[in-house]
């Protein structure tokens, strides 16, 4: 074991990438097929896009993991590391990832590319301007605000009840001053002084729309759907109603094509979306994953959070629309986490606790059953820290054996690809023996109170839900709008399978409170929102940003 | 001369662009020195950046125009036409140009790319998000500004003022709700309420500095010196006293370089930076102008707005901080314009009117002084348009003949490079017979009032300035501060001479009021503000988002 460790960006900038041209080679892809943004980033044109359209798609797993703690679980770096394992051992293999948000970069922390020597390149790049879809995303949610503004100053024809406007405007950062806002004032000709806020760009519904499009017509469509608004008789307005979903979709018309990349080991990489995993569905777009799906013949792909928020999304929302079967889950599980689910507090980690890790199994069970309960063959990842002791290790690794859940130690994040393959050859081995029987856990005919009822029940391991007297009395009107067949997104702390983030491990005969739904038409789901959901985080005292610099030659310095 | 008229958009998705390696070869540039954006667009490597610094410089030719009415006068269009026209007798010519906000192409109009047949490509990715180069520049404005409340939030240990904050938020877009807004509502966990605005992004003095800065290192040093802020002892708090220039200049370091397109024709052309030309000086960026002249022969560059605004700016501040001499000036006027200024309604121009014209002439005559007075030679260009009579055109030629200033008629909108030819043979005359004594009017050792009496004098023609009680206070401070000796950047109406924009033609004996200064640190100027700024423009009834669409293959449509 090494005894002194680069940091990420370290290990990113000692790295040699190839031309992102020959990655393409890798997959298929001419020069022609691609737009470049330097030598080594790309998006796909609409031409390959629609080319590709009629090959057979490869097979699709998905990596998720138990409740994530402050100790860290490492599922991007468990996705990035074992689609080097399948390059290693023979198989063509790609990864649709997420995208970061520049926000959080600025406060505490990028590396939303993966770790170690399991990582995308250019991870600078990646982790601020990259091609510049959030950029245009949060361009178009405020060209919608504008024009909806203007549309009240105008003479507000179709009746905007400015009381109940619910579309706000976004920046791709952390902002805290500007969640509520006043805005408009000055007199009449500054505009309808009206409350407003703003989101970061990640929870901007245009991020889930562009996320669930199937293509750039579909985009369109969505986009008109969005509510903005609702007028003096309580219906909802649309982006369609403004007339201006030709507009956003022309903002949009380059964010919505995938951006290629790859990883340190040259596997390549489509890195494009990130909607927030709480009051969206936190998986990256359906147009990368089914492309990847065209162009590889296995691809690795991720949810937000743990399996409750994340895998629940990918399979109900994002799989169910775009119509994908994945072939198998990856669980991913670190020894940390599981003392922490186990009673163990952050400083005493890094001590051996045999007790407190077995206890702290009982998250990890309850998320191997729930895949399951889906239908779906799953393999736990022991994603491998330098604390871990060989008992630890050992005693689950038994565990999983005992429970009949294939299992693999993987070492990604200090070998790379190397320290993934034991893991790619359970999948192979799973998925060659395991049926699929994947299903989802609810219909779209169920209703809303049903719907959320089975999630909770089933994936949680919750007693019951309760609805707030607001959330049933939106409940009749969403009846009445004809909203009540699309699916349902929880926003939920991802800390617990409960709603109470306190409550670690596999709390029990829980009931959680829906307190007000958010319908997200556009990307086809309806929000049912617990405790509070934070769509704009705020910068800490010393934020990230005080150390950052650019080098004499142009490179990024103090980035992580 | 032709029945019908393509529009803009139909001639730019007419022609056939070359790859813009191959442009790039024209002015001995390899792919090595690019970094591609898609097939089309470039931005040229620190490293040749770096590398051309030692060549001997071109010859740098100003485009700018009587003062700006309705009836337009189509300096952009010249500008790209003369380029052509260079590139056409067999000169190694570049354009440095100024890159759109997307702002007012969802409003009224876009085309800040020229016009009909001399126009620069991919048009609709120029107006639209082109490179992020201002995506990146809004993105840093709004970094600073949410550092800075998140400092107040932190404890404010430099003890800012919140009311006497001057750092504003800023949009790419029309958003007349977002001029006067308050912020930080909520309660204490959301920040500190107080007074805010937002700017659109061309108003924010990020886009000054970085089309001022030198290179990366005078970037960052640029952005410290920014006055975000005063304390509660009525001094200055700078970027550099939160200590993010660092995270600031990071987040620009891919938007400080410049972008390379071409014309219709082909001939290459940096398009970067565009900062506003009354709170700003209205040029593109240093670094692309001293960069085409380090790569061509001749670079053909613009001021915005007249003379008056832009070519004051141009000569003041931007060929001061550069050191940039020019080698003539081109003073664009059209009849229907010139007629304007001589008292003819918009709805009359059609109609052929020597008296109004005449008249006219005395706004182009002050224009031609002007640049004769810093010492330089100049051309003016008559942009013809359909609707002028040749009696018209004689009358005007014949004007310029009697003034003694050299004169050619340029149809560049209807016939490209071909139209601009005798425009450019006139200039080469010019600079081959008339002296260029190039010298600023006033010195940076003047003081504040002396530098815009000067201007108000020596360029507007004006008699006298007042200074506004608030302003004379100002100026005690900038004493203080050590700020004395900065350029003055006059916010003036660019419609009139004088500040009263409907004093059209050559008003005289006028005072222009200067109700307020804005320091503008970082850039290097004092702007004098005299009647309203617009910083935010709104959007008008029928928005021009209206219209626009994306097409089956993912064209843009309506756009103009």
């Amino acid at each position: 074991m090494k005894t002194s460790f680069k940091s990420d960006i370290e290990i990113a900038q000692a790295s040699t990438m190839k031309p992102i041209v020959e990655i393409a080679k890798k997959i298929g892809l001419t020069e022609d097929d691609l737009e470049l943004f330097g030598k080594y980033k790309a998006k796909l044109s609409n031409e390959v896009l629609a080319k590709i359209k009629t090959k057979e798609s490869g097979k699709i797993i998905l990596v998720t993991s138990i409740n994530p703690t402050p100790a860290g679980e490492g599922k991007s770096t468990v996705t990035v590391g074992l689609a080097d394992a399948f390059t290693r051992i023979g198989k063509k293999a790609m990864i649709a990832m997420r995208e970061p948000s520049l926000g959080p970069t600025m406060g505490i922390k990028g590396g939303a590319t993966g770790g170690g020597y399991s990582q995308v390149l250019p991870m600078e790049d990646i982790n601020l301007h990259f091609t510049g879809d959030l950029h245009a995303i949060t361009t178009a949610n405020n060209a919608l605000a504008a024009l909806m503004d203007n549309h009240l100053q105008q003479g507000n024809e179709l009746n905007i009840d400015q009381r109940r406007i619910v579309w706000k405007r976004a920046v791709d950062l952390n902002d805290r001053a500007l969640r509520k806002v006043i805005i408009g004032l000055g007199g009449p000709l500054q505009g309808v002084p009206r409350e407003d806020g703003f989101d970061i760009t990640v929870a901007s519904e245009i991020m889930a729309v562009l996320c669930l499009a199937a293509d750039l017509k579909d985009l369109k469509l969505r986009l008109s759907r969005m509510v903005v608004a609702y007028n003096d008789k309580k219906e909802p307005v649309t982006v369609g109603d403004l007339g201006v979903e030709g507009a956003l979709t022309l903002l949009l018309k380059d964010a919505v094509k995938p951006n290629l990349v790859q990883t340190i080991e040259h596997t390549p990489a489509l890195i494009h979306g990130g909607p927030f995993a709480n009051i969206a569905h936190g998986c990256n777009s359906v147009i990368a994953t089914t492309a990847a799906a065209k162009l590889a013949d296995y691809v690795i792909t991720e949810g937000g959070f743990g399996a409750d928020l994340g895998a629940e999304k990918f399979l109900h929302i994002k799989a169910r629309s775009a119509g994908i079967k994945p072939e198998a889950v990856v669980v991913v599980a670190t020894i940390r986490a599981l003392k922490m689910h186990g009673g163990v507090p952050k400083t005493e980690l890094a001590k051996e606790n045999i007790a407190s890790l077995t206890l702290g199994f009982a998250n990890l069970q309850k998320h191997i059953e729930t895949i399951k309960s889906f239908g779906l063959p799953v393999v736990v990842a022991i994603n491998k820290f330098i604390t871990d002791t060989e008992l630890e290790v050992q005693t689950l690794l038994e565990w999983c054996r005992r429970e009949n859940v294939a299992v693999a130690l993987t070492e990604v994040w200090e070998k790379g690809g190397a320290g993934g393959i034991k893991l790619a050859e359970e999948l192979l081995a799973v998925i060659e023996k395991e049926e699929n029987k994947f299903h989802p856990l609810y219909d779209l005919s169920d209703s809303i109170e049903q719907k959320v009822r089975t999630i909770v029940q089933k994936v949680y391991g919750g007693k019951d839900v309760e609805f707030s007297s607001k959330a049933k009395k939106q409940l009749l009107d969403f009846e009445k709008f004809g909203w009540s067949n699309l699916a349902v997104c929880m926003a939920k702390s991802q800390y617990s399978l409960s709603d109470d983030p306190t409550k670690l491990g596999r709390p029990t005969d829980f009931t959680v409170t829906v307190r007000e739904f958010k319908p997200s038409i556009g990307a086809g789901f309806i929000v049912a929102l617990t405790g509070e959901v934070m769509t704009m985080p705020g910068l800490p005292k010393k934020p990230a940003a005080l150390k950052m610099d650019v080098d004499e030659n142009g490179n990024a310095v103090g980035l992580f």
